[in-house]
């Protein structure tokens, strides 16, 4: 089974009371029970280590990340760990404002920027790649009636497959579903999430959640050997 | 100086009254107005060859191809021939309706099928890929105010680079210029383009189609040596 | 549980003696062999439309090709019926002297061509994508002590993953194990193997046919629709 | 005309008697004698701020890097400045041990890491992609009778081109030339290059230096705007 770990900022919902009406235990409380399959634990920013201790990422095949606004106040000590996990074969999900954490930064390179606005208009996401696993189950395309949005240019490296684009209401156009891989770790940012709209309510979104951590969890492989040869 | 070949099925424009009145002197004389740095000359489907000899191709740096009705005319000789000829190194333009070119489908390897309405929407091609010199001069997105609707999935090999997605006002998004190499070749798909809506009289699609012939150039590169070696 | 045919033009097995001292029951046999946990059929080229009818293929998740000195004899029909099971989703599988097959030039657009050298040396396969599938369980590198040189350019285009390089006791390299996507179908092309150099009874070539055979299973996706949209 | 800063660690050559035997005035001296078509300047890491203030690098058009065994004494102030000017259009080269640089690593977001022998063997680096600039001119291989090897697995994310794969004389192979776009800045790694071995005299490789200058100067482009949007 896989063993997920859902990583969470958990400021919003404990200081803003439209986040808390929405997610009141959390948002990965709700992202939780989503991953009805998985072996799932949580982890915030408030703990001790932010809840990413070595063990705990050992443990961990796919970490989910959310966070918005203390990307700055996670420690470079966890960033590095949790790079190094990846490239070691563990599976990441980045989720919606974590574009601007500094472990997908980190593992991107890039400033990760975009354009936004805050109008809660509609924003459809259209499946660009039917044949990814990750769009498996998922319609033409998945509609969610109130959203932030997200435009280009978004300044990330070219994904490896681009498995959804967005379409807002506004008239902007955004790469929702981005696949990498880093060291032999795959990473997947998913742009859909809020922390005022219902997002991981939506159950296609959450079988999107599913099918990205599986398709996230580290396979076989060969050595990855480095140094000196003899 | 670059030379380039614009090659139009040259059908509409005869045929179709609403046609000829937007192109009186058919798309590809529209098309060679634009490209007024280059060396242009046209060759259309009714000629010899539909004009493309092998001399012809000889002397073509860039092939800008536009063809919708009549796809299942061009003779396979031909096509046999324009592939060998982008993959020693000339460049290929495809436009609009050409997606279904036997051409493009023969360099691709998939069906290049899609989804449309003819609905005379708006449509606004976002640069997703602002570092590209195909964009360059571009604002960060081209807005056509009626246009035919092509919308996602798009049956095409996943692009080497994108560099503009569609967002249209009827609600579909669409990867509207893609980057390829074959063989030595740059090939590059660009969807804008219509034989009854004056797309490319517009001059921010006519500065994409300068760009892009200078990105499809050829450039020098070494040998192309295949066979037994001692 | 996958199923598998194993598809080969079977003419040296049977006018060759040195191929029928190899293979006495013919490539595909052999292949067979090494697919244990999959469900295997095969077809060979003079079987009636190649064995490869509407119905095997429907019942196939993933096509093996081996072809050398027949190429041309393979019908167009046939082509055209692979071509689509793959765009649908069926895996393929090319190996070695198949990068010449009518199947792979459609799928790729491009020559295919390359460099080659009967010379019976060594070539080492060097996993230059350790987190790939299908190197699971495969050393750093695997060694043929004899085999026919491949060597670039290898006119393909750029693989979405290169899993394995070739490094040559005569001083070439080649990218020998490639992966594509089309449609919603996984391509692997795979260098090794010959007609009489005992290639597919080495265990670690079977344990790569194996991986690549199960990473290039169907997976679900999304709706695949095409046309006229209201 | 191209403005072309070499970075140089420097410390070899004033420390170790082999080195300044090859490279008496610094390797970067040797290479600015390679790039005669461009305007060049120089920097080094014992220069305050490195050689790379503000001025400098807003007027480099392309970066050229060099360093082995002092990576860790790059301020990372000057590092967020390197990442930041590529990410806005400024060429990067990154040449040989250059792999494991604080800039390098930071753009690519992996390890970079590989394996490696000081054997002074022979190197052959067969282009693989004899349609890209960066290999004009060049013959089907270079080689060179005397290098340090480097062996996969290379811990970068897939090359967007992969223009050189090299062979060495002990049994390696290596992805030796690289391409990537990160932001709008272009970004080449080359593997040849030694503090011992005169690599940078070789006229093929200082061939392969110019065409690389060449390709990652910056071109035009469409604006990078982020933000939020009215």
């Amino acid at each position: 089974m896989v063993t997920v770990t859902i990583w969470n900022e958990f400021r919003h919902e404990r200081e803003d009371e439209d986040a808390a009406a929405v997610y009141p235990d959390g948002i990965h409380a709700t992202i939780a029970d989503a991953l009805t399959d998985h072996e799932v634990r949580t982890a915030t920013l408030d703990e001790p280590e932010h809840g990413l201790t070595e063990e705990v990422l050992e443990e961990t095949d796919v970490l989910l990340w959310w966070g918005h606004i203390a990307h700055d106040e996670v420690a470079d000590e966890v960033v590095d760990r949790v790079q190094e996990r990846v490239l070691e074969g563990m599976g990441l999900l980045v989720l919606h404002s974590g574009h601007f954490s500094k472990v997908f930064k980190r593992l991107m390179g890039t400033t990760c920027n975009l354009q936004w606005r805050e109008d809660g208009a509609t924003e459809r996401l259209w499946v660009v790649d039917p044949g990814h696993p990750i769009a498996d189950g998922v319609d033409e395309s998945i509609e969610l009636p109130q959203t932030e949005m997200y435009g280009e240019p978004f300044d990330v490296p070219e994904p490896d497959r681009l498995v959804f684009t967005s379409w807002f209401e506004g008239g902007e156009v955004f790469r929702s579903g981005c696949c990498y891989r880093r060291g032999n770790g795959r990473i997947f940012y998913f742009r859909p999430g809020h922390e005022t709209y219902p997002i991981y309510e939506n159950e296609e979104i959450r079988q999107v959640l599913r099918n990205a951590v599986d398709w996230a969890s580290p396979t076989g492989g060969s050595p990855r050997t480095f140094g000196e040869r003899e």
